[in-house]
């Protein structure tokens, strides 16, 4: 598309935009309180090569909404934790709760279409991060959020004017920026960029490309639109999230045919042991010279040994390197945003490690078992999943995904001997039972969920941990190779 | 005080400390267990001239308590973020919740000494964060948290033959770092540096230092220390907060005596609003080039009119410098910490503005009056509120406070008014009417607040707000003149 070909023009008088302006504002305050208490929340996108007007328009935005549920994020370069992570995590850290507004200025779009045009990245480079921004987009409406995408345009002839005035604007309303004299400089160029940047980013929602020349009726409109892609949104409740294509995959039978009887005997084990340590300790060290980082997620049925061999593991590493996160029930401030954000506010920065005890993949195991989520909600992390393992090892990181596996008998005597044992008899509870009980769906669930998020990059070890030693060895073991593997790859 | 001589020291072999290792990880898991139900947190500060030591240290509590319910916080040098947030916000943004462990490690002694080692602070500087260190501890204590804090020391000779060897070590376990280098090279420096931050940071809670030389017997003395502190914390429940001398302070009658006559007519208005505004957006875009930030706090009685007030600041404003944060009931992550958390958590970065709709100040009225908090509790906020503060403006942020008055007349019209106007019917509860019956309960608690919390570098302005355009002319303008001011003044 041409920007200036498409962008929807129009005019309008202080007169009637005064007269429209009331109204307006009544009826959003009105829909922004009904939305406080509905289950969705709403995401405006505000961006733009006209950012002088995005800046304006945001402040209109800012008179006529409530603040109190109202979240304004304004990106600018990333700082040295954004850098240290992969390139959505700002966005998905800034994510409104359900009920809220989140408005959105100069993010992604901007942010990649001006890497591009500073030559920071190169063509392949921004496609890629689009292919992201897609994925982004899609799992926010998957969730129920409301996106409106805005991007104000100015033609060549307005946009020179308008710097120009700012420059001679007594009121230092706004600040010229590089990015700001870039556009107008090579505008050609600027614009080839952010059309490319729109075309690949309309899959989920399409952009709303304004010109913004008259400010009276580039606000009202924008304006009416929130308005009534609220209300639409609060009327007919919740969007309701589109399933994804059955995607059980084939894979029967992989744990049911796993051999538990393999076992270690003591000696064995300490020599291992110390080995695959020293050996560990070296490479995450080499992992942090070269400014990698590694993201470890072990599952598995309760008492399969998690924590036992996640001890094993951080013993290895240099307490100033790795992080330990046991995930249990979500908080309240989790609970209201994606199922995903306390996931990506927990990424580790560049050269640590992030242990995860029971993962993301609660969506496709207890979540989905014992119907926490909808089927059309665990069906789509079949592709969120891979989305968010993906943008991580693109970033850098190296992900490892381990699976415990015990027997029924096994597990039912941990059980028996955790409640002999006082200081472990806080890990038993009836829960524990309830899940044991539900033993076989639980296999097939996990069955399909290595069929289909077994991938080269994010690969599934599936180890046996009836013999909790050999368990912790292989643990250790496997991830020494895998990160040497990894290590060597780039 | 001489680190080498009071250190404490002691030897344990292999086989002393086996013995009693399982006995104590045993007992130390099941009081992590006891205290996940407790209403108190516990914290453990673990540094030391002996680095690698804090790490070995860390390493095995690790191994020892469950991490589930542990959160280990590595302090190195600041990032960008922290160096635009006071020295202290790292610390505030990593506490844990209560019912947790929180490890802290390389924290602020060490930040503080290295600092001063590195000649980044002179001894004057040093000073002034060893007070603000004593003022969050002191913090931390009142909330009903446990503190614990371990030095681990090495004498000279340690000290070399341990990095000597660390240097040969076939293990990577330990990275050599330019500051364990510097303390070597100025041993003596560096522990009088040492000394005199520890000796500063006793009032709260005193330093348990180590000779860190016999690793067994200092891995064992701090397990045995930490299990004997968290039994003793939970036998007698959470630590009784000292409550504070009576501080209540002259001042009544401010509020009672404030003519709330005056009034505006509307060209005055426009004229006075349109010159205020630009006004203050230079000043806000030369506190932006000055590298400093603005925080803005507004209180009064509902229906004050601090919503519109702040539209009309932030109307001012670009919209990339500022962020409105309305203060309502805590999240669960909130409620679960020390009150001024989630303030610290908000602290506007450099150049930028943070608007507070009401404020931390909740705690001298609301939570006082509404007996939300105990009279200990609020009392103790005489001494918190200023530190804070004290910390915000120190680190070169501007803080106004603006309490916004009207009479119980105009504020049954407003309500009332507010019942009519469909938008704003949600603006009022039956809670509103209860507030009302308190009018003279927060008319005292607002008074005796003043006396004590209005200081030159965080002053009160207390305008009246029964003429709306009135209150905001005034805060528009009072912010500008102030802005002014204090830009000049450093």
């Amino acid at each position: 598309m041409k920007l200036d070909e498409i962008a929807i023009k129009g005019n309008l008088d202080r007169e009637a935009f005064a007269a429209a302006e009331g109204p307006l504002r009544t009826e959003l305050l009105d829909l922004q309180q009904r939305l406080f208490a509905a289950d969705f929340g709403l995401i405006v996108v505000i961006e733009g090569d006209d950012r002088m007007g995005v800046n304006e328009l945001l402040g209109r935005i800012n008179q006529w909404l409530d603040p109190r549920s109202l979240a304004v994020n304004v990106y600018d370069r990333p700082g040295d934790q954004a850098r240290d992570r992969p390139f959505f995590w700002r966005y998905w850290r800034d994510l409104p709760e359900r009920g809220r507004i989140g408005i959105y200025m100069d993010a992604w779009a901007t942010r990649c279409a001006a890497a591009r045009l500073r030559g920071e990245i190169g063509p392949r480079h921004l496609d890629r991060r689009l292919a992201d921004a897609r994925d982004f987009e899609a799992q926010l409406v998957d969730e129920g959020y409301v996106l409106v995408k805005f991007w104000l345009h100015l033609d060549k002839k307005e946009s020179r004017r308008k710097l120009e005035a700012a420059r001679k604007e007594a009121e230092a309303y706004w600040r010229l920026e590089d990015e700001d004299r870039q556009i107008l400089e090579n505008y050609g160029k600027a614009m080839r960029v952010a059309e490319r940047v729109l075309d690949q980013t309309t899959a989920a929602e399409p952009w709303l490309v304004l010109d913004s020349s008259d400010a009276q009726f580039r606000d009202l409109f924008v304006g009416r639109t929130i308005r009534d892609r609220l209300r639409t949104a609060l009327e007919r409740g919740a969007p309701v999230a589109s399933p994804r294509p059955d995607a059980r995959p084939v894979g029967r039978g992989l744990l049911r045919d796993l051999d538990l009887s393999a076992s270690l005997d003591g000696d064995d084990y300490d020599d291992r042991k110390d080995r695959a340590r020293r050996r560990l300790a070296r490479r995450v060290e080499q992992m942090r010279r070269k400014g990698r980082s590694l993201v470890l997620a072990f599952e598995g049925p309760d008492a399969a040994g998690k924590g036992g061999s996640i001890r094993r593991v951080a013993g290895a590493l240099d307490a100033r390197d790795y992080r330990v996160h046991g995930i249990a029930k979500p908080s309240d401030e989790e609970a209201a945003r994606h199922y995903l954000w306390r996931f990506w506010r927990r990424l580790p920065g560049t050269g640590k490690v992030a242990i995860f005890d029971r993962s993301w993949y609660g969506r496709l195991l207890v979540e989905r078992v014992e119907g926490f989520a909808t089927e059309a909600a665990w069906r789509r992390a079949y592709d969120e999943i891979p989305s968010f393992e993906r943008q991580l090892v693109e970033h850098g990181s190296i992900l490892l995904k381990f699976w415990l596996q015990i027997d029924q008998d096994e597990q039912l005597r941990r059980f028996e001997a955790r409640e002999e044992t006082p200081w472990k008899r806080h890990k038993i509870g009836d829960e524990d039972y309830r899940n044991r009980r539900r033993w076989d769906d639980y296999q097939i669930a996990a069955e399909e969920m290595f069929a289909a998020t077994d991938r080269r990059e994010a690969p599934w070890f599936v180890l046996p941990a009836n013999d909790k030693r050999l368990a912790r060895i292989l643990v250790l073991e496997t991830i020494e190779r895998e990160l040497a593997a990894r290590l060597r790859r780039r």
